[in-house]
């Protein structure tokens, strides 16, 4: 068997692979505090189940149209419109089986082989491996942290831009900071994306995850609308990860080429869930506010704990289920200077389990400070609090 | 906007087109005879639905793994090797979100740009779509009507085989003939695919849609499990189309490779439903049979009722939900010469809608019979016998 010289640029998430360790180190019977999955162990809002049960049964089982079911583009558009302030309609928006899908597609409609892709590192490894794999030149920009926050690298992502850059990746709120761009930063970012005629895919999976203040979307600023290409997930909102459920919502051109392109690899969504999604959109807004609530216990509870761990500093974010502390400190006064052992070391010392700074892309010239990311989505309080102080009696020892 | 250049080369399903016109006929109040349908008007086995319930309400929502669960890959690669005499594991089965995206990760992990393609004209307009999109040439192979069977054009592949040529696509039992290979022919395609040294993607959407008879698979035949990827689809045999549910099946090696593409392209297949198939592939078999009865039926009426069109000929196929009549005579009376023009006008003068020849790829150079394909899976016993009525008549006037 010979296999497609491709494969060679395909990346992965190297994050399994710690999921994998943990699992071998928990069945020794050791005990696992799970901090490095970004999946979610929050039920489902039961008015999204039963409407997805209804679906069923009144035998919404068979095709459903390309673009998904128009009641959940109608939706899906109002509600966005309502929070961006943008004027999308039902043309606007193609349901896919998750929000990585519009990765993908994004990108096998958007970029040529040999276009430079501005997209975030740390990031969601997807995005360095999905350029790279359909042949383009993938280009990092970098988050900088100071005055209490990530901010976006802005001087950098100007002065990367080349005659072949074209496309340019957005994820805001970010994984793995937890953090968030300023309106400032997006109104430079967009006129920087005016000026050089760029075409940007905002990743907004963590949009609706917020415990304090407003999400703003790049897509929202003038002349933006399009401009943008904004990934939707129903996963992190409706705690609905494992139902594989999102959206694609931008220029109808675009939607039109995006729902081709799902022709061609899995001719629709599942049609059933998305009378689910439509309830989640539109019904008691109870059960997203019950996991909101839930993810902010823990988020306080965490962030408390972490602060008290010696040699680490960890901020505050206001969105996602991520927090990203710098253990700069930590690491030297242990002697590591290697991502790998340290998480090791911490795995095998204290059952607390997470993902490091080398999980999110390739790390960059001039990087000194020393990351890890713990996700909350999986993990219960009183875990947290257990995971935590063992954390910090290693930190101490 | 600016659009990647590779979309010129992305083809579609030209099928849906027949589906908007017949849906714009009946808003004008016209009945329609729905046979254009490749989607299914059969509810899903209850068993399975409830199965798929239990699972969503014990909290399966989560993510799974990117292979899919795994006691349903360890279920499907038993069933198959039931059905086909193989000799797969868990570790050769990986989920996939339908049948379908099996094609384009087939063509993902094994086509260089550049490389040569066999694939059947007619057939299902994917493979070509598919391959050309990613840099590949789609060389077509026919089958030829005779003896009552449709036959694979072996003398044609044999012919057609260059340096470049490395994949093969298989569709047996065949969409839209709903012909299936003899042993005769698998054998001497084996002997082809190892002599040559290719590679076969064998798409089994059909293979247990069965009246009479048994399928056999070409990966059963000596040497063959390591030449093969079989693509499978719960959609058919389950009545699940909209489920969106498949997988593929075939050598670790490449299992892997499209293992780490689900990565990339859609994390995993939806968790919960991944229970209801385990509960149809290993619970009661009623539920299938029932779906096998009643296409059963319908194929008996339909075939019957052919054989009354003047001018023209159809085979009785024992698998698939199709039928392929040659109408080379029907359209010659009728002074017609061109598909689309015949197609509408039968969808206007009976209300009968169908795809034709020029819907699954281009017509081959030395074509002179003309066909038809009539979809039996969504339209009931009352309705195909009204519409062939009405088809009758139109031939007899």
């Amino acid at each position: 068997m010979q296999l497609a010289e491709r494969l060679t640029r395909l990346g992965s998430e190297t994050a399994f692979a710690v999921s994998a360790e943990a699992a071998a180190h928990a069945a020794k019977g050791n005990t696992i505090y799970p901090f490095h999955l970004g999946d979610m162990n929050i039920p489902t809002p039961g008015n999204v189940v039963e409407a997805t049960i209804k679906a069923m049964k009144d035998g919404k089982t068979g095709y459903c149209p390309n673009y998904g079911i128009a009641p959940l583009r109608e939706a899906l558009a109002e509600d966005i419109n309502r929070s961006h302030g943008t004027h999308y309609r039902t043309a606007n928006v193609a349901i896919q089986p998750g929000g990585k899908p519009v990765i993908s597609k994004f990108i096998l409609a958007m970029m040529n082989a040999g276009d430079e892709v501005l997209y975030p590192s740390p990031g969601y490894p997807i995005y360095e491996s999905q350029i790279e794999f359909h042949g383009g030149k993938a280009i990092p920009y970098r988050y900088l942290e100071g005055n209490g926050k990530f901010g976006l690298a802005i001087d950098e992502i100007a002065r990367s831009i080349t005659p072949r850059t074209k496309l340019l990746i957005l994820n805001d709120p970010q994984n793995p900071t937890g953090g968030e761009c300023s309106q400032q930063e997006l109104q430079r970012l967009a006129r920087i994306v005016r000026e050089q005629d760029l075409f940007v895919l905002c990743d907004e999976a963590y949009f609706d995850v917020r415990y304090e203040g407003r999400s703003i979307s790049l897509a929202s600023l003038e002349d933006m609308e399009q401009r943008c290409l904004i990934l939707y997930a129903f996963s992190k909102k409706f705690a609905m990860t494992g139902w594989r459920l999102g959206a694609a919502v931008g220029p109808a051109e675009l939607i039109d080429v995006i729902a081709k392109l799902s022709v061609n690899d899995e001719s629709c969504t599942n049609h059933f869930i998305q009378y689910g999604a439509i309830e989640g959109l539109t019904g008691d807004p109870a059960g997203p506010a019950e996991v909101v609530r839930i993810l902010k216990q823990r988020r306080d509870k965490a962030v408390e704990l972490l602060g008290e761990v010696p040699g680490l500093r960890c901020l505050k974010p206001s969105a996602t289920f991520y927090l990203y502390p710098n253990v700069t400190q930590l690491m030297q006064r242990k002697g590591m200077t290697d991502y790998e052992t340290f998480r090791k070391a911490v795995l095998h010392a204290t059952g607390v389990s997470f993902c490091t700074r080398c999980h999110f892309g390739r790390t960059l010239p001039g990087e000194k400070d020393l990351y890890i990311r713990l996700a909350y989505s999986g993990i219960d309080l009183d875990m947290i609090e257990e995971g935590l102080a063992s954390l910090k009696a290693y930190a101490e020892s």
